[in-house]
């Protein structure tokens, strides 16, 4: 099917729920082909030459700006950082403001980050320049759920009849959010779990199951994606809800047992060691956390060559 | 008589109280020629291939400091941004000791923005590296001023023989100071006007004419250029002067009618919507304020191309 | 000797400990031959195309980071900066866990600062990429320690049998550590000194001397370097001591004369201005205070040349 498919049908990659299973095995192939330039001596290419990529991130992350950055680099492209705590935000300019200021310097693409959800769509009804959402509040992290998608038909050469298991705060994930979605249409089920009060309502509606434990959950899974417990939330009670949340949705050398032969352990980063993921397990043989953040250069290499504007443009 | 005139008479560009209108047009006529780059697929010239170009805030500025980044990178240079906040300002060292440092490094050009009026200039007496002054204080902001009259040029067709009106704090403008003595040297009239506590004293000596009122300024001006109004003013005031300022000192649907047929609206932004300038007007067809931001790094690369050291140098 | 030596026998450059005196000598050999790239009109050769530099800045420094970036951008790298306060070492992920992150998306050389003494030594025991250590708590600061060496050799034409005094807060520092350990084993002798309270127990075992005034220890040296007093150590003193400590311990007009015929001045920066050094011996026609700055670039373009991983490799 995705001979014939050569470009995304959207100028923009909002979200996973965006993508159709073409569109994403699309992204994935390049991927594929170009996550080689990456272990070149010259890691560099002259695809995207000349174009410019302004990363503009109203919320903080090195990790993430450093991947869409790198993967920039090595195509060619100038790379230009944008964050908001030294921005005109701060002096009452509105967001649209700000980004239609950013755009009439001409970027070829923009890479957006912010803490609100909804706000790269927002942007992109008011912007004719393509726009990446490198995740948006606790509603999508596209870039993320490709690049997991990625790593797991490498390590398990199909995503298709899998079986996954996300487990943690699946209420403020844009990554479980966006994982479900990506891996659903690629014919993976998946079950997610997480303490009730860290559950969405009406989850199931993005076509995943629940579970009512960690156990339940990752058994027999072929994929088992832990999620990171963000400790701020843990900051009013006392630290024994913290040991509590380890013993009850940590995965563990004895729970991971449950998983199917062959299972892998992934994780978005950064990791709390022995609160969701015992060390044991994030090191292990089956862990892959490390490959998705090796994979994640290649997949934004990949959007960032199949989303650049290409052509002359005067707006 | 630019024919004969290729390049500027000083090897720093500190304020528009430096150029003569021979220069200026040398730098528009320069930005008009570089400003398809912009557009190309390709934005990118080797013009400044292996040139450092060091942006040097004192002060936060994403937008200058990213217009400036961005011209450089499409003319080719390496740009490195060193920002004060992470300094070695802050371990006590002087202003002078910090540039000659970077200037130790052998940068072709240095582009300073400092919160102190008079700080490129002093640094100008103490390096030989070229400077561009980004913003000083409340003195100047000659690129700002450039780009605004290339602006209006490419608008109108000319400067001389204009009326221009600049209206809001006009006391603690660098952007108004530059604009008033950039246009008046091409030939444009220019009337100021603000609430009295934000007129500086004998304003007139720069060579425009004040009003007591939006309305007289603005009176048949080819061109309005409106102020940002900095919201900390009002902090401790109660809301309802804020509205009051709007109101008495504000662009609006009605009141921009008193402007010339064809008149522009311009601001350097960012703006205040629904203070300084009503929504209707910013986004309205009489608006250049995102072609002034898109002229800027046109104009920025014309600075940039006649400014930076060209030639073998050992200090 | 040098002849034959082509490459630096260990992977990193966590300390002065580690190198020997044909590998200090192949550094400056290799830094002389680049230094005048930084003259040429353009300033940058392909070495380094296609090779990713990260600078992992844990702790501010916009100095040493500048320099870094400079020479890799001057060796045609492209460098990306990865500083921690905006990382997700706030969120409480480790710092092995950070640097294997970043090492996952394939960079050819850290450079790394860190506040704790020992963080380059510990990553270097678990990452495969090469690690440049800029600095770490009070331990080492080596590429300043080979820019110091560089620029006595420069002005004085060899190391050895030259006397070298260190004066200031010895305790406290790295660079006077990496400094003594560096000139001792190209054949100076160094004389240390500063207060008793900011002297370490046992600092002759890194093969100095000691002296008990500054004036016992610039007498005769044809090298001295002032260190920098931090200003923050005497906040919950009264002024008195600042002005006590730079009449005890800071380099005059007066004491300078004690030194030998032709001594050159030496500082890391960034200088206190009338504490450890009186402006007119910072300005003075001893001062090589700049020309270690410039230096500098040289210095790291030949660490990164010699240490940047040049072969395929998959992790």
């Amino acid at each position: 099917m995705t001979d014939e498919l050569k470009t995304l049908k959207n100028k923009n990659l909002l979200g996973m729920a965006d993508l159709d299973r073409d569109e994403t095995e699309l992204i994935l192939d390049t991927a594929s082909g170009l996550k080689e330039i990456n272990f070149r001596p010259i890691k560099k290419v002259p695809t995207l030459q000349g174009r410019t990529q302004i990363n503009l991130f109203f919320e903080p992350s090195t990790r993430t700006r450093t991947s869409f950055e790198i993967a920039g680099k090595r195509l060619g492209a100038d790379t230009i950082n944008f964050s908001a705590s030294t921005s005109s935000l701060v002096k009452g300019e509105t967001l649209i403001d700000t980004a239609k200021n950013i755009e009439a310097m001409v970027p070829d693409i923009l890479v957006i980050r912010h803490s609100a959800a909804g706000a790269p769509y927002l942007l992109s009804q008011h912007l004719d320049c393509p726009i990446i959402n490198a995740g948006d509040g606790a509603h999508e992290h596209p870039s993320q759920a490709l690049l997991d998608i990625f790593t797991v038909r490498e390590k398990k050469g199909k995503i298709d009849g899998l079986k996954l298991a996300i487990v943690g705060d699946i209420a403020h994930s844009r990554v479980a959010r966006s994982d479900v979605m990506g891996f659903t249409k690629m014919g993976a089920s998946v079950v997610v779990a997480g303490p009730s009060t860290l559950m969405p309502p009406e989850i199931e509606r993005l076509g995943c199951e629940t579970a009512n434990s960690i156990d339940e959950a990752i058994e027999g899974a072929d994929v088992v994606i832990m999620l990171r417990i963000q400790l701020e939330r843990f900051e009013t009670s006392p630290l024994p809800s913290l040991r509590e949340y380890s013993e009850l949705w940590g995965l563990n050398t004895k729970n991971v047992e449950l998983t199917a032969p062959g299972a892998i352990i992934m994780h978005p980063g950064p990791i709390n060691r022995g609160v969701e993921i015992s060390p044991e397990v994030a090191d292990g043989r089956r862990s892959v956390i490390l490959d998705q953040v090796q994979n994640g250069v290649a997949v934004r290499m990949a959007l960032l060559y199949l989303l650049t504007r290409r052509t002359t443009q005067n707006e």
